[in-house]
């Protein structure tokens, strides 16, 4: 699909076709290509909990103002953003290092310049680690969202839910934010889409604290 | 350009060619789709300082580890994002409640319910504001960075800058987290472009914790 036509038929929808479900293929290549998304220094701290299952859906609802869309969507998601991928010991920052070097863009000498620089910019308290976790996994989330579009789902992004009741229902280790929960589905046939919501323009969306 | 062509070729490049600079209409063009991006309650809680002067790009780069890009690409952005962007007393957030109220999506009775709800998603400590504002920032982001890509630019967003001295420098109200710098402009002829970077596969992202 046209890249402009993916951005502007996408919608956060209520509706999911509750009898079409998400093939496996297709949710492997979404995520696959969802993962070429960017991320500081590549350290890429998303995770997915995928839910199919209705009662795992609904163990899910409860914890989420108890949102129908939840459930009625083949597929809902919770997005985990690690706090800590960006840390010497992490599996994935460390890989990320020995990647580096691989291709030559780092050398193994640097490793401690490259551990201190990243705790200076990640790990100076905790809202700098949550800022890094939560950035990141939506550069992950939205192109997510926008390849569903280009391959023909719908999705909806949420925060309305209680961030420790799905930790606790979960068992979703601590070092994770849960950074949003996305329902993603095929929309019914003659299902009414709604209309895009207002937006910033450019002059609003610009500032300038120049005195 | 078609999605997955867009998503293929988007790179973090380092490269730009700096006689070519960015047209006003492509920028405003380009920041007008990324607005197009969902965020939490549709509160678009981002903002830019746009830099296109070079002795600007230099005072910026002073922060950002000397990286040439930022004053060799013909536009830096400083992307700002509102941890108080949810709000009630926020231009942006008043506004949203009443475009809410006027497309019948909202009832005016339900203000206090709706700023209570915010504050408990949002404003419950300094993480859960800076959360809100930077994942809905990356959502922006993302946006448009792909939609750089779609329209001939290229893009690269950095992490690696001193949040203090960008602050200070510019003159930023404390409000806001200063997510990312994305350096903007054209890729330059006969230039390198590097390879894809290692990405995790969908059985690495894929997590589950249950006991």
């Amino acid at each position: 699909m046209d890249f402009k036509e993916v951005v502007n038929t996408r919608r956060a929808v209520n509706l999911f076709d509750p009898e079409k479900s998400v093939e496996q293929s297709i949710l492997r290549e979404l995520v696959e290509t969802a993962a070429s998304a960017p991320s500081g220094f590549n350290f890429q701290p998303w995770s997915l909990i995928v839910l199919e299952d209705k009662e795992e859906k609904l163990r899910l609802q409860k914890h989420a103002m108890d949102q129908p869309k939840v459930s009625q969507a083949p597929v809902c998601l919770i997005l985990l953003a690690d706090t800590q991928g960006w840390m010497a010991g992490n599996r994935f920052a460390d890989r990320n290092f020995d990647e580096m070097v691989k291709t030559g863009a780092m050398r193994e000498e640097k490793r401690d310049w490259f551990n201190n620089l990243c705790q200076s910019l990640y790990g100076t308290d905790r809202e700098t680690g949550v800022a890094f976790a939560c950035k990141n996994t939506s550069f992950f989330a939205m192109t997510l969202m926008l390849a569903a579009r280009d391959m023909g789902l719908h999705t909806h992004p949420m925060d309305g839910f209680d961030k420790k009741g799905v930790k606790d229902e979960f068992n979703i280790p601590d070092r994770y934010w849960v950074s949003m929960l996305i329902a993603l589905g095929y929309f019914p046939e003659g299902g009414h889409m709604p209309e895009p919501k207002w937006r910033k323009t450019y002059d609003e969306i610009f500032v300038n604290f120049n005195p």
